[in-house]
């Protein structure tokens, strides 16, 4: 499973506050916890809080500094993507990411194929996010065919089928499980199947439940990757305990803390 | 999600102590507490504490007395079986179990169809265990064909693929994952399709961990029946938050104490 860290994101105010002031602290922080936590990617997103190009490159060369760990590149806007893609230091790294839309295309997955970079894609496209699994499909394999048309093999491609909060569109989310399993056929390998996965218990009492509950029947569907809360240990006790299940983690009676081990020593 | 509760069951030392000694108290309070805990069905199973029919017979009419819950009535014997189900009070029932072997299907199909009760076909045969999808599916095809050529409609058709323990066949999970996604397929609709879930953690340190992962992950699946531990309570929130994001049950804020809620009431 690539896990893949959502924490430095400028939805949270503590992000927000830190883009504005440019004080790297909290910043350092959160890609450190991450990291140890065992994320095999840190997301960096300055959504909101700033639309100034530079300081996507500021926050990257911040995250850089303090972790080993490869980034993803998060905004919707060309321009911020390149900036945070030309600030990086060579090491691994994801574009996050285009949508179905011919524009979106035709400018962002050259910004993948340029920095030799993973691609997300995200299986909306101008009518706004998919609400039946073909949408899903189709936008799903129109991004697909399109990065791979570019040069990009299906192991730098990564497609998102849109997981909607469970509290305002409930029958959503065995749709996404179905899309899910569409996506493994479209090739052998197939690509890379990625989720918001804390969309799902947006407004929710029960957060960690129901991501953890979802996260596994997915991966049991195909789901290879999550942009997750990588510091709620008893998701990562489920992800685990799922790679066990499928057979993709040998068993030992202590897998639990093998697998932390395994991953945490990405983040020395 | 239908919940036979597995305790009273001869493998306990507590019940097969109770069973030798026809001691009815530890047995009323496993009914009791199986039942408040939302089980749709008590397992009673004499296991190896006695091959006398008249001992299931006894079993059965304590849990009767002690509950109004239906009864899953658990030998591999069709003489101890036809005991069980001729000391039943007139409540819904369910035959547990024949496997795929024709003299299996011969001597306890009828017993079923005799006294209005379901079945629960194990796919095993008389070479053992399925260690693949193909036996599994073969066997289960094989079951549910004979059960309906029998006059049993799907609805009383419990279709088991055979779980085992992790610790000593990781491969298999993944295989009884795809049976129960072919069982599906079987009619329209389908059998229900049940396993016995404490199987897969056997001799595991994270059994109830282990448990609920896999069963959310069968339930995606198209699992909708399981003989387990219904005192488990981290297991049944799996199992809620399962029915809900498979939209089987209602999402509330509150969905965990209202799915408990309605599930108590049985027990009542």
């Amino acid at each position: 499973m690539i896990l893949i860290g959502e924490r430095i994101n400028a939805g949270f105010k503590d992000i927000a506050r830190a883009i504005r002031e440019h004080d790297p602290e909290p910043i350092r922080e959160w890609a450190r916890k991450q990291a140890a936590a065992g994320a095999d990617y840190i997301d960096v997103n300055i959504g909101a809080a700033s639309k100034d190009p530079a300081d996507m490159a500021w926050l990257i060369r911040v995250v850089q500094e303090a972790v080993p760990t490869p980034i993803s590149v998060d905004s919707n806007r060309p321009e911020v993507l390149r900036a945070g893609l030309e600030a990086l230091d060579g090491r691994p790294a994801l574009v996050n990411s285009t949508t179905a839309d011919d524009d979106k295309l035709a400018e962002i997955i050259p910004l993948a194929v340029e920095y030799g970079a993973g691609l997300i894609g995200v299986a909306m496209d101008q009518r706004g996010s998919p609400q039946d699994v073909e949408r899903r499909v189709e936008n799903g394999a129109k991004i697909f065919l399109a990065a791979t048309e570019a040069g990009l093999p299906p192991e730098r491609i990564f497609l998102d089928p849109v997981l909607m909060p469970i509290r305002f569109m409930q029958d959503q989310a065995v749709k996404v499980l179905e899309a899910i399993r569409e996506y493994t056929l479209l090739s052998d390998p197939p690509p890379h199947i990625s989720v918001g996965l804390s969309n799902i218990c947006s407004k929710t009492k029960e957060r960690s439940l129901i991501t953890r509950t979802f996260v596994v029947m997915a991966m049991a569907a195909g789901l290879d990757a999550a942009i997750c809360n990588v510091l709620d240990e008893e998701l990562m006790a489920a992800v685990a305990t799922a790679e066990v299940i499928l057979n993709k983690e040998i068993y030992s009676d202590d897998f639990l803390r093998v697998w932390a081990l395994k991953r945490s020593k990405g983040g020395e």
